[in-house]
């Protein structure tokens, strides 16, 4: 059980945007900073600009910022904008083909397991999980 | 986020095999009830047997039957023993490069998270969700 890169690293970019409040960031130095593909990166920063957890800045001088305060940024909410989906078993994928589906109550204490998982991860903002930006490498 | 196929599969076996309780079953029957490679399936089954979930008899008339009782087997407990891993994000796993993992806030909430999943589906035993044998397709 695991999340996807795709969440781990959003929530890098977003801890690297909010250690750096007063400036505008770019993907290069992300990438630089994380040692991942700036083509995966842009995709992980398209889908936090398209839910307005950063703000993208146009021009010669453009770059990234937090779109939120981070004591606005529920991180259950980051997971739920970030995940592909929380299908743990087949029954909750659109493709299911088991056979058990109509009499199974599996899915009850799975989907119930899920919902506690998400309400706990749903007690914090990026404000209780920040950094400061001497805690990023130079 | 998503269990593996094999987490998946075990929960099935399990109530195949509960759904069974006064004979043997076998992993051709298993494979043709969820129309699953054999191979994938004696993987699970052998998970499952060294875990003591199920119990395999040898010789001619041998083959599977639950090694507890239901109320005894716990579905928590029984995917502890299926995923590889529920290492959430980078700093989670052995082969761990993130380069902000000493400083990171993020591992907390992610493992309380996990802790909630774990104990909410360990709520559950297989007596929970136990199917009929008339409820399996035949």
């Amino acid at each position: 059980m695991r999340l996807t890169n795709f969440s781990d690293f959003a929530f890098r970019v977003l801890l690297f945007a909010a250690a750096r409040p007063g400036r505008l960031i770019t993907i290069d130095e992300i990438a630089e900073t994380f040692d991942v593909s700036r083509a995966h990166l842009t995709k992980v920063v398209n889908t936090l600009t398209q839910t307005g957890y950063l703000k993208a800045y146009r021009g010669r001088s453009g770059g990234l910022a937090l779109g939120k305060s981070p004591t606005d940024i529920n991180l259950g909410d980051v997971l739920r904008a970030t995940e592909p989906d929380f299908a743990l078993v087949e029954c909750m994928r659109s493709e299911n083909h088991c056979v058990l589906t109509r009499a199974c109550k599996l899915r009850g204490p799975m989907e119930r397991a899920l919902a506690a998982f998400q309400a706990e991860l749903s007690r914090y903002t990026l404000a209780d999980i920040l950094l400061s930006e001497t805690e990023f490498p130079s």
